[in-house]
């Protein structure tokens, strides 16, 4: 399971301020601790400045890599903020996110093979949100095929078929868990992603439906997941699911975990 | 989602005594406790012992019969012991287990359409249990299609693909997962069943690891679960995947149980 650490986004109230003044110490504290909690990649999104996120960006990604050895994924709505961003990153990086949405193909397709880019294919198009799963696996499948002919490896792929709010609409959970399956079963090789907060939306207790959510979609087929790594519940449960799936010979990992005390 | 209360066993430590000294209080409390906690059936097993089946196991459904209006799921090695509850027994009632091994299937064929009843159909042969998905729906699919030809709707067999330890071999988690989604894609209306707790047999923090396998079980479609009402931790994760599964129009389900306090 790769996890992408979600904590260094500027929408979050100690994270805005730490950007406007450079507080190194506050952003590389973020990702360490997050690497520290399990993340393989850590995302950083400044979305809401704007027209600064072409200097912040930047300056995120050096101060975090001078610290701490570990790929970024570049979330940003500005192609040319995510290119300054590329520009200084240290290793593989990932984009966050390309869609159907035919402007946004076509700013960040370059961006994608001039740097060897991991990508988030967003299930979204020019006619809006998919709601049902066959409206995501269409949408995927025209994406993954326009990725690939362009060159980009299957591999580096990461189709998040979008998570919309159970509570507007009781089916959106279930078409989720069945757009995942039928994109992992119909391009083997694809990953599939997603940040799930949004399935809980309007409902109380939006955690522990999260962790619940978390592990459905992990056993229909989910590889990579986007989320807040320093929520224990929610790693020692993506834990266990992984064991559950077959990804920890002899239970290993589960027992060194539990030995570790990462499940308390 | 069916829930079975499995509380009625005599393995347990309270529930032996009380059947051999006719406790007809404890044990109409058990069963009346796990129906407040959502159970549709409850489970009656007397099997340790053997030779008193037979006349215990109609004493307890007679028992809870008469102080609870609950169907009960009738639990037996001891095919005389099925009859004789069966025969006392009001309304539908479940039998738990007939299987592909040859005895046991003459034996409680000939029950089943008798009592008009549903059954729990164990993925179970002569030739042992079986390891993979495959060999599981290779069982199932006989056991379908021998109990259908002999008159059994489709919708009254609960298949049971056998949960195995994880801690015993990585691959029994996901071959279980695969096992019923074949069965429940493969013969629309016929439904999956299974006792979880075995799947966590010599881990740690068995609990957690059963919760979070029944969220798994769920996404790939099963149907029923015999599972200890009285877990509000398990209750409260069921209630949340059906929500997330479409089965909650509006969340009604979900936010009712909140504020209920069904969740603390």
């Amino acid at each position: 399971m790769l996890i992408v650490g979600e904590r260094i986004n500027a929408s979050r109230k100690n994270i805005k301020p730490a950007i406007e003044t450079r507080d190194a110490g506050l952003i590389v504290k973020e990702a360490t601790d997050q690497v520290n909690a399990g993340a393989h990649l850590v995302d950083v999104n400044a979305g809401v400045f704007v027209k600064k996120e072409v200097e912040y960006l930047p300056w995120l990604v050096e101060t975090i890599q001078a610290a701490v050895d570990v790929p970024l994924c570049v979330d940003s709505p500005d192609p040319k903020a995510i290119e300054a961003a590329l520009a200084v990153h240290k290793g593989q990086p990932m984009i966050n996110s390309i869609s159907l949405e035919e402007k946004r193909f076509e700013e960040i397709l370059p961006l994608i093979g001039k740097y060897k880019a991991k990508v988030v294919a967003l299930c979204m198009s020019d006619k809006g949100m998919p709601k049902t799963a066959d409206e995501r696996y269409d949408i995927a499948a025209e994406l993954i095929e326009r990725l690939t002919k362009a060159g980009v490896p299957l591999g580096d792929i990461y189709v998040d078929p979008l998570v919309m709010a159970v509570s507007t609409d009781s089916s959106f959970g279930i078409e989720f868990l069945r757009a995942v399956r039928r994109i992992m079963e119909g391009h083997p090789g694809v990953h599939t992603i997603c940040g799930l907060s949004n399935i809980s939306y309007g409902l109380p207790l939006r955690k522990q439906i999260n962790q619940i959510f978390a592990s459905m979609a992990m056993a229909v087929g989910l590889d990579a997941l986007i989320i807040d790594p320093l929520d224990t519940k929610m790693m020692a449960n993506i834990l266990t699911a992984e064991t559950l799936m077959g990804g920890d010979p002899y239970c290993a990992g589960y027992l060194a975990a539990y030995r570790e005390g990462r499940f308390e």
